[in-house]
């Protein structure tokens, strides 16, 4: 597993920049941008051009969702501003996609930034046992006015086209609630992907495990910091994201109906359950670095456990052969008939000695 | 003791559907639905058919507690989702095991969600020391109102068996009071249950203290990890069960009377006790690994120790024997009558002196 | 030091039953019952028999104290129990020993559950170095109404001997103030024996210090674990008090005046110190696990340098001594006149060399 | 990555005097004292000289900018206090250097304390791998009254260079807006700077860890020493401004207006950021810890092996060598025809079992 | 730096006794009694005598500031608990030394305990590398009410010689604020004296880093342990005073003018920054444990390598010498005219071949 190596800072590629500059900030260059205009009421939905609706867009007793991929086409994004009369913050934030997930409110329109983890697995790590998942996330800019929502997307994905298929059905609930659902949706889409994502980081730990714990694998302490690394920039995803949508809970905006909130409960809920499965998976992480330390220890024992015995059981016999290489004029026991067998009846008895030593003291 | 090896996720399994789509999610088969139907008041009690009873059920002055085991039978459970107007959140809760503790209190109903914990030693394990204890846990989920009961288990166990002896005895308090009693009742049986399973846990870890501090056995770091595991699991169950108990006190619903809650305060005692001991058991889980590694340090030791020693002691004694053992044509020693046994008294001092150092140094 | 083994779960016992069941629940077995009724009043006192005065208990403008020690005889307590009016939970509370500290406040009456912890040095222990103790801990249970305390302790102890004594002596605050006082100070008694603990458990510290840095112990894990584990031991027992302590003031139940209040401070302010020691304590113990690792390594270091130094100062010497053993034909040096003192001299120069290498490392 | 080693508690050296004392304080000696007056509004923009406009300075709708760099001239500073009428405890703030970022409302001011941090490479390290850097910190204070700002900064910088050619163009808004959203300009360059340093940080930590995986390296432990002590001096500064924004933005003080308050969340945003940058950046610090000790064990552990492995297989053939140099006058072996070969092909044959165990072993 | 061994828990020595009851508590024998009485208002200051004064004492319009020092005298202490009406319970904590820092609100005074640290360099140390700091801290409690400050200072200091010589001359703010500003002062001069103390162990710390680094010094981690046992003991004393001081100001007692509460402001600033000081001591002092512990693993695996490549290298040339050291009847090589320097070259091309080898592993 590796992490992603880029640490998200680079806010201070803008630095000198005053606040509100419109200028694309991210740890990637930007998508082209795609824009998707969909009208849906309960009984009609139809994707259209906005430049032929702008003014009355969307209609009465319509809803819109504004669905925008890629964000390098700073001109369309600033005329979506305009449309949307955003804050000139907001417009920045969306453009800037190291934010942290958070929510803000103002007075026509709430502002949700969301961030989208994408898993792979490295083709090119190779060998079966070592799944090497790369994360990436993508931020995912809402916002949420009366009658509209519009979602901004750094990259391109897929992750929304189960709600574009059920937006197209019309005995969805989607169509039947307004738009409030609509960014409820696909918060839930965001969050319920992240539950893949930690099958997936799941799955690993318990290779890993597998691995440690067989012992077969023995320079694992890069693939746990990896992993550490992973969980750690998980965890600044969902932690804020967790108190956003709390706190968007508890503050009750104008912009959701109390229908929508008990849906929102629902996403809270699994945000809790995220943070629980993510504090275990750190705290397993940490566990699998004790074992394998223990492991080395383990090991590093044994090695001198068969050092030790080879050598205290030789070392003696080889000196008794040492004795009698002596030279010494007069060595009388070179000159028995059976000095020879002797002393090697005497190598053996030293030798079945340090055995039954090494045998009482459990090491063989 | 061996953890529930799968990482209670899998909540991705749903990823693509809607909010509220009635698919069970879990990570077992769901078992075959059962349900009993209850009515009882101070004055009698009977199980009965729903079927005949569905409109005026429970009648007039009479609760009902429907007890539901297994989850396979969507349509019998989307039946009781009608008969209680459950919201449709509710029901897909309901069906997805992978819950954490929680309560949610609607404008009809109060819904609670527990986790019965199940415990089983390993008969396959064989050796009468290493105890392997499997914790795996199933959801129960309750939904109250005004005068019914409904619980739904993830699978069929005999934990309640004693609750209904008690609903059939009419002295019980069970029968005079209320449905929000026998939700009581249902929750304290499920965490006095927790008391039992941390019984087993706690001879667990007195059984891996014993087998480390005693030294007997040397490969303890796997049962460790798998209690830190088993561990975590409980406290994602523990923990989130107090808050939710608490929380329900201190938000006094409409549908739990004083009365009750005197008895709910003594639920969520137990739960702050079971947090109390959860804790140190994770504490002692830490010092039995920091036990363990200085277990490791210590055998190492003794190893070197005695390599040292013996390598020590015979090293200098061989070089006098090779030093003996050279060849040259002019070796005055060699020639000495009493050469031989001089050397080997030279040997037998530097050994002495050798033996003398380490007992000074307080290795032997 | 040796902790109390028995982990204190054992809710178990009773899982089936219904709440409020009165059976004693604990680790031990219960202690007969002894029950002392204490009428006082500013003027007079004496101890007296119940059922003499059961109806009319104590009189008016009389304070009474019913001191009852031993948890055995389960009819008498429930007797006391219909004279208090004690709800069900309450006496299940009394009876089952295993309660965290905690206070409850009821209409008739304040229900609050102290620890008493007892200190014992096992005298099997032997050796003057190592001081074995064990703690152990009684509940005490107090209820107070406007007129009555009634504490029950789970053994018998004379802890309270002094409070007995003070009682009797009419010059004392102990007289002249109200129930409410008498509560106080039995909990101020429990909470000061505290220190008593603490300093024992400090003198404790001081010894494994002493003897780790001193190096004359090689083996005081196993201490340095029961040490943790009595303070994880003393922590469940001081910080549920010190949250109820605190709490009780904060609440201000009308059973406690505002007199009494400033005194509960007190007690109050104690257990912060004692929380205070408690932590400092358990980071020391931290600090000797630390310090014993250590000393571990560093012993280790030196056993490897000597083993080192030794063996790579002779290997090289028996390399020479095996070259000049070798049998070839022609090797002229053998032949040499100074042949053997030249070898003598390039070993002691090899040696030489080697200890000025070592002396440069700063081994020797 | 050199820490400063200097650690800032310093106040000491003026601790006998009474408060409010105008002494400079730093660890640093105080650099010269420069002072320059913008006088602007939204159509003009001059710098001009204090004496010529001291009394009504600014003049009427007009904002200024006193910006006053180098602590050194006590009068002068002192004369700014009286025209701004400060508190004593503010001047002296103003010239501790060693306050934490903090905010404090008075009356007739808003004083707030920020630091600017610097970071510089070491010429002098050298090696091209490692990046020394050095991290220090620069106090700046500010005064922020109705409509005038007034920034002390403890050194000289040219930080603030940006903003003042913004000053200057009159299509800004900084020009439009009043002292407010002046003095948030400055906190939000200041806080755009910590992300410049946040990066050459995350630099420092990509580089640690590709030296100590790589193994390349083998001294890095006071690198991450010294690591964490940076960013433990960064949090110094972090968290206690995240605190301080935050709390302003809550307490809504008369000086800053609402249209302000929105950007001031956009700096509090950046510093929540920052110290979930910071807290990975420690968590990492820790990975990097572990990873470079299981590193020396690892290492550790090779050596032993290949120790093991060359004196396990050389020791046995280097006894059979012995017992063959022996001088016994009848060892049959000796005499054998093919006696001396038959003996190597007891030790090749030794060695070849040795070398297969280890295989066994996966050690070779 | 050596730690107070006497860890301050010594409720217990009046553990038997009535709350209340005027015993000096304390890890020292009190120090002798001292009284000094100062009058002053804005126009004069005088020391006088009590007894010519005490009923009307202080005179109207007129300040007093009564400074005891030392705590042997019971009975003049119990003369001023009447002067000042002070509660048993006051009384009780002023003699009992043992306190943590705290504030008590009482209807006539406000009470508050802090601790003076005392540090001194142990000259018996000797070495003029290592520093041993002795900390020690005495208790100063102090009484406000309308007019009086009342100081009891545990042992004699001169920590307040710089009070009294400012409240001497009359042009400072001491003279014409009330007591309120009085206790003030003596709070802040026994803060600003933290940062002293502070400074020192900054000092002590950077030695030790030098050292540890340095690698100069073997054993230090007795003195790492003592320096986490002082900041353990420092954490007790500035933590709880932080807390009470920020609580003093929140609660905003009656008798603190608004005047004296920004000064509060300011040691409660002073408290939070040694809190900030103090937790980056306490994660040095980890980063130094981590650093020593890896010093030791360097230092084992630095020996391990020299001795594993001696041996290495030796073994297998020892053996080879071994083989030509035997007695065989028929060996060929022993006849060659070139036998012995072929087999010196075989040595040589062995060691080569071996040196080379580590070499590419980068060992030597």
């Amino acid at each position: 597993m590796k992490p992603n190596r880029k640490i998200a800072v680079s806010q201070s590629s803008k630095s000198g920049l005053p606040p509100g500059a419109l200028v694309h900030v991210g740890d990637r260059d930007p998508s082209p941008t795609q824009v998707r205009y969909f009208v849906y009421n309960q009984d009609f939905i139809k994707e259209e051009q906005l430049d032929t609706a702008a003014e009355s867009f969307p209609g009465e007793d319509q809803f819109a969702w504004i669905k925008v991929s890629g964000l390098s086409d700073l001109e369309q994004i600033k005329q979506l501003g305009v449309l949307l009369s955003l804050h000139p913050l907001t417009l920045e934030d969306i453009l800037n996609t190291n934010q942290r997930p958070k929510y803000e409110i103002f007075d026509e329109y709430l502002f949700m930034v969301l961030k989208i983890i994408r898993i792979e697995s490295s083709p090119n790590a190779g060998t079966e046992d070592k799944n090497n998942l790369t994360i990436s996330s993508a931020q995912l800019s809402i916002i949420l006015t009366d009658k509209i929502v519009c979602s901004f997307e750094e990259g391109e994905s897929d992750i929304f086209k189960g709600i574009i298929a059920r937006l197209f059905d019309e005995k969805r609930r989607l169509r039947k609630l307004g738009s409030d659902y609509l960014m409820y949706a696909l918060a839930d889409c965001v969050v319920d992907n992240y539950f893949f994502v930690f099958d997936r980081i799941g799955e690993e730990i318990e290779g890993l495990e597998d691995r440690i714990i067989g012992g077969t694998d023995s320079d694992v302490m890069g693939e746990i910091y990896a992993l550490k690394r992973n969980l750690l920039n998980m965890k600044k995803l969902v932690w804020p994201l967790r108190d956003a949508i709390t706190g968007l809970i508890r503050i009750k905006p104008a912009f959701i109906s109390e229908r929508t909130e008990i849906f929102l409960n629902d996403v809270s809920d699994h945000l809790y359950q995220l943070n629980d499965i993510l504090e275990s998976y750190r705290e397993m992480s940490t566990g699998l670095y004790e074992i394998y330390l223990s492991t080395l220890s383990n090991r590093m024992n044994e090695v001198m456990k068969i050092l030790t015995i080879i050598a205290t059981i030789f070392i003696p016999l080889t000196f008794i052969a040492g004795i009698y290489g002596m030279n010494f004029a007069s060595m009388p026991e070179l000159q028995w008939e059976y000095g020879y067998p002797a002393s090697i009846i005497a190598m053996v008895v030293t030798a079945g000695i340090m055995v039954l030593y090494f045998r009482k003291k459990q090491w063989i």
